[in-house]
């Protein structure tokens, strides 16, 4: 008989682990089970989607439903609901959304990949029809139609974090006036201080308003339909649209009700080969945790990069294989304003607070030979243990090759090298790409000459 | 009494060098040799001058005599040629050229700087006027000078290297049309072949000649002062002047007078501190050989990037440091006509000469998320050993982002990881910069699932 592989949620963990399961065992059936309509999404586009870089909304839709079955050789089924595993007999109930029927499926390996969801503030009028979040192909359509007909000329976007950076730059290119309300004192939290006061300044000078430190209290509707007024702890801001970003939050629920064990992170627990506790049944993208390379430790660690990679370990291993996820140095960018700002590693304050002592140096230098046409500014920050010399994380922007560089530093992490090796790489110097020494060996130079004499 | 460290040489190596051994010890007496005028040229931006992107030729001088001596604390000597090193006195006899007087200077650490010349065809009349090589700053004045006042329509380039390639490109800015002529079938001969095929198919897009397979047999004077036509296997050319640009060799007759031991590639013989077999006596930058990293094996890669870095490791050395250079991963790369082509490690063909069992794959993919504007075609091509699955070079190509990647394959190269290793890095992904799977895992995932089944 087929071996029967099933795998819950069609975003972006799903379709990687079903398309790798079919692809490592032909011979077994395969089945992907979304509850909207859309599987394989390219929902990190959705802010140049709304900027108006990309005009055709479609091209976001990198497999439909029916390309996914027919070129992966998978059954997708949309519009199904799965409402329980029951795990003792490898069965999952599901449900029908189009008919409301329920019915019954037998698998011999599970694979979980119900993502996300964004966090909620929690107040009143937070589901008004000009309230939005940026998760689902929904959201998008949603917002990119709102601006379409109703022509807003003012947002708040709350939560300054890459989401909510990202849309404000997209919802101004629109001449739509952008407040941030944001609960820390500077946007993008997991960056180093100097990163995140270069974003802020660039946020001010492309007149967004960015309010730090503020709680966001109400809602205020305009009409019956509407939020008019977003009042927080600093002011009441009139508005024609809420954007909200604050971050997501693992969906566990199936996960909690078959009792798969829960990370402290809240998110599925998995190993290396993205299986949880029980037996059959694997789990893989945002619903699950993630091995830190730099830490050791199990991380919740939303990215869509990641959740391609784990969702294609737990399709192998469903199949049958052996493939290892080693986990992830936790690396991330974004371009706001013409600047690239990336990261990887861990920040120097989660270093402090897992006990590292630890040394960091900021470098100017510049993308190209000073003198050549176009050669831009570059900042790196680069942190690493004083005791070994290991290199811990950076933070690396600018308006030409920072991203790049930033993966260059991702390896160099990866490999826990050491400041003393990094300094010593052999990069490529060529006047219209890369200075004599590269931005990079410059900041592996400052930083071991002010801690290791040379 | 204070100790005294001369170097020889002041283009790229020796002022690093000498700058290194003045911040090592500043209680040492520093002294710089150089026969010509210029000190710290920027050599390698020689074709962005002559194409017009760079205006002020002054920009090149990194660092005047002058700037050297104050910012670097040592004493520089221009127009002073060193005759002979009497190595059992630890003596130098230098020759003023100003003067002519001959004087002799004590040293006690000497550090041999004395780059590479260009190769010669060794045929009657390669002195004209017209006739140039790009390598010293006269030279990049000279020719300047000439296309600025007399106007030349056509240029033959002898020789299809990196130089040669760029030098093509900046005079056909100038609108100068352009002969290559070249000695083996394809332009760049350290590149795979896919890669040289595509800088061909550029140079003919931009309406360069390109002869193939192709002998420079004779240089006919078109009047007193200039060559008017190059002979060829192929064809007879006219042409109003030559530039040639068939490689280097290492300036080693000081070397040889002082019995410094030669390597098998002809160029000094030095340790990973850039020792020479003499006591006291170091070299660096292009007149010494360099370990390859990938091979284990001594190698003569005259590149500026090597020449700072070996400068700065014999520097500290001969100033009572203990300082390792670790060697070349070889990574070398340009742009021309707007593509960026970029190599690392060994090519095949020099991985077959070594006795490696090879594997390679070419992948064709995109700079970004494929529909995002500005996105650009990016190829990458992996050379692996089969057994171990080590990556022993790549090479680079494409519109954006190709010179920076293969930095980061540069990276993995010395790093020594294996195929696998790398399909699981952890890359950035950011529509605008880079796809969810960066060309570099893609081309990792493909070799892998070519070789190792998945």
């Amino acid at each position: 008989m087929k071996k029967i592989i099933i795998v819950i949620g069609g975003l972006a963990a799903g379709p990687s682990a079903a398309a790798q399961a079919a692809k490592f065992n032909p011979h077994a059936e395969v089945i992907l089970f979304e509850q909207s309509e859309t599987v394989s999404y390219g929902i990190c586009e959705v802010p140049y989607l709304i900027g108006g870089d990309i005009q055709d909304e479609n091209l976001l839709e990198i497999y439909s439903p029916g390309r996914l079955a027919e070129e992966k050789g998978i059954t997708v089924k949309i519009l199904h609901r799965v409402e329980k595993i029951i795990a003792a007999k490898k069965k999952l109930v599901v449900r029908d959304l189009n008919s409301g029927e329920i019915k019954e499926y037998q698998y011999d390996k599970l694979i979980i990949a119900t993502g996300a969801s964004p966090k909620k503030l929690h107040i009143e009028n937070e589901d008004s029809r000009n309230v939005f979040n940026v998760r689902t192909r929904n959201d998008a359509r949603n917002i990119l139609q709102y601006i379409k007909t109703e022509k807003p000329s003012r947002a708040v976007i709350i939560g300054g974090g890459m989401v909510g950076v990202e849309m404000a730059e997209a919802l101004s290119k629109r001449n739509i006036g952008v407040q941030i309300v944001h609960n820390t004192d500077l946007p993008l939290d997991n960056f180093e201080n100097e990163t995140r006061e270069q974003v802020l300044e660039k946020l001010k000078q492309n007149k967004i308003d960015f309010f730090a430190n503020t709680k966001t209290e109400a809602f205020i509707k305009s009409n019956k339909e509407k939020v008019g007024y977003v009042i927080t702890s600093k002011a009441s801001l009139e508005t024609d649209m809420v954007i909200i970003s604050i971050g997501v939050i693992p969906n566990v629920q199936l996960a909690k009700t078959t009792r798969l064990r829960l990370g402290t992170t809240g998110a599925i627990a998995v190993n290396n080969l993205q299986e949880t506790n029980i037996d059959g049944i694997y789990a893989a993208g945002d619903c699950c945790e993630v091995a830190n390379i730099v830490t050791g430790k199990p991380a919740f660690i939303p990215l869509a990069s990641l959740a391609a990679r784990s969702g294609k370990t737990a399709g192998i291993n469903a199949a049958g294989g052996r493939f290892k996820f080693e986990g992830s140095v936790n690396a991330a960018g974004l371009k706001i304003f013409g600047i690239e700002v990336a990261k990887v590693g861990i920040n120097s304050k989660e270093a402090q607070k897992l006990g590292y002592k630890v040394i960091s140096e900021t470098i100017n230098s510049s993308s190209k030979v000073t003198f050549m046409p176009g050669s831009k500014k570059i900042t790196i920050i680069l942190i690493a243990e004083q005791k070994s010399g290991r290199i811990l994380g950076a933070n690396v922007f600018g308006e030409d090759g920072a991203l790049l560089r930033a993966n260059i530093l991702g390896i160099a992490i990866q490999q826990k090298m050491t400041i003393d090796e990094l300094s010593k790489s052999d990069l490529i110097y060529f006047p219209d790409i890369s200075p004599l020494y590269d931005p990079i060996l410059i900041a592996a130079n400052k930083i071991k000459r002010k801690y290791r004499n040379y």
